[in-house]
């Protein structure tokens, strides 16, 4: 790169770690029932945002103005969700899997959002006998959309991250559908995201994050994000890849080991069950868990 | 049913037919570069709609105004793209797969949708020998929104059709990402739509539609919508298990028999190919293929 070009990018760079706040950003209900963007500040509260997160997250602007947050929301609705298979060594092997040697994609709908705090629900159409498993990820919020995005680039793109629970109905995933994964992810209240946005500004390394999960206070899975195959960020330029990614995209980047499927005998999600899933300081997402 | 809720039912569905005035419903760019909604009338004019196609596509309005279609669009870019694989016995048994017994359910991310006319772009990922592929469907657009939606209501939130092209690239559906189909399927313009939605009430069986497409004039499928495995109605019943359909909801039929894998030698698309796809009266589908 010519000097002159190393400047200019330093100059952006530094223009840009100005101008971007960290903040933990939630939407929410208000008091009088509006929905709100916020920023997290002190428990309940948040300043309102002002701006489009999802056509320009980067532009989102503090009004000064607070509110009481009455109910959570998840904290975006994605254009599209991506999610990776078998993206930690362990979590492949413990389900009798190769280690993948390209990621492995599969989609989520954007109906299968769903709130922190909110029930996930075990479709009626699943197994009596129990099937319904649980999965906890970091995903990924794009900011900056892109396509054929270079890896050394890739963080760049990054809007935030939050806490995932990439819900699974085993029988649908593995029994039906004929190998196709998408029914078993897709039923509604599938995906939990949550609490918050943490702004990229305060994530010093997307790889140095522990995570866990614990089903009624039990540590069913504990591992950190630098185990996984592949990372956030080639992660990010794989997928985009002759493939757009518009702002506000979201990618659950896969689950360690400890799902219910791989225990001797099978864990499954019943109703009255309570989820945490924890990623460093990126938050806690917790839902409890009904039946239909 | 007693009487009283017949009758109810029947008034609901006169003012329902009444209300529902038949319309091909296109997407385009006006003289003046406005992205506009309108009703076909004529050779590239169209009487302008007001409302919104994803909230509420029933309470679309006609102004009485007309524009000149200068370009058209894809007619809609769905919340959700669902698509149905293997969903014709011949073109299951052409990829030596068996015949399903429940749908195969996979995804488009809505960045894939591509406009009439519009190049399908072979993407730089894809192999230099060729993978890139067609498949003609029919395409269902959900206009009332539901959830467990009984297989004998399922057409009647069926808002209209249209044409769609499943483009896949079978190197990367079949080779990578671990058998999960959506990376083949999902890179940019890998999902072409319309012209038209043409309203359900022009069609008057959705299991009785010729369709086929040809390649550079050359007739490749050919088939008839009856010979679907699953019918629409099923499919909507099934994917709303336990899944909310949002309004503009799209769902990607299958494709029949007569693929370019499935050939002997193999027919992969090229750079300067014309493929059009059409379904019945729902219209014709034309794109050309460029190289990235």
């Amino acid at each position: 790169m010519s000097d002159n070009n190393l400047a200019l990018v330093n100059d952006y760079n530094r223009i840009y770690k100005l101008e971007r706040i960290p903040m933990r950003i939630v939407r929410f209900i208000d008091p009088e029932g509006n929905v709100c963007l916020g920023a997290e500040q002190g428990e309940n509260t948040a300043q309102i945002l002002e701006g489009d997160l999802l056509s320009n997250p980067h532009d989102l602007v503090k009004t000064g103005k607070t509110a009481e947050i009455t109910r959570q929301l998840a904290p975006l609705i994605p254009p599209n969700i991506y999610c990776i298979g078998r993206n930690y060594a362990e979590h492949a092997k413990e389900g009798g899997a190769d280690i993948p040697t390209t990621p492995v994609i599969f989609m989520k709908p954007t109906t299968a959002v769903t709130n922190p705090n909110s029930p996930v629900i075990i479709p009626a159409c699943s197994s009596k006998n129990g099937e319904v498993d649980f999965e906890a990820e970091l995903a990924v919020i794009i900011g900056k959309g892109g396509r054929n995005i270079a890896e050394e680039d890739a963080l760049d793109h990054v809007f935030g991250y939050t806490v995932a629970n990439d819900i699974s109905a085993r029988k649908h995933q593995k029994h039906t559908g004929g190998g196709q994964w998408i029914r078993g992810k897709s039923f509604d209240t599938f995906c939990p995201l949550g609490p918050a946005i943490v702004t990229a500004d305060e994530v010093s390394d997307p790889q140095d994050l522990p995570i866990s999960l614990t089903l009624n206070d039990q540590t069913m899975q504990f591992d950190n994000t630098k185990n996984m195959i592949f990372s956030v960020a080639f992660l990010i330029s794989f997928i985009s890849r002759d493939t757009t990614l518009l702002p506000g995209t979201t990618i659950l980047t896969g689950t360690p080991s400890g799902v219910g499927f791989a225990r001797k005998p099978p864990v499954w999600l019943q109703a009255g069950d309570k989820m945490a899933v924890t990623v460093g300081s990126v938050g806690t997402l917790v839902n409890p868990v009904e039946s239909a």
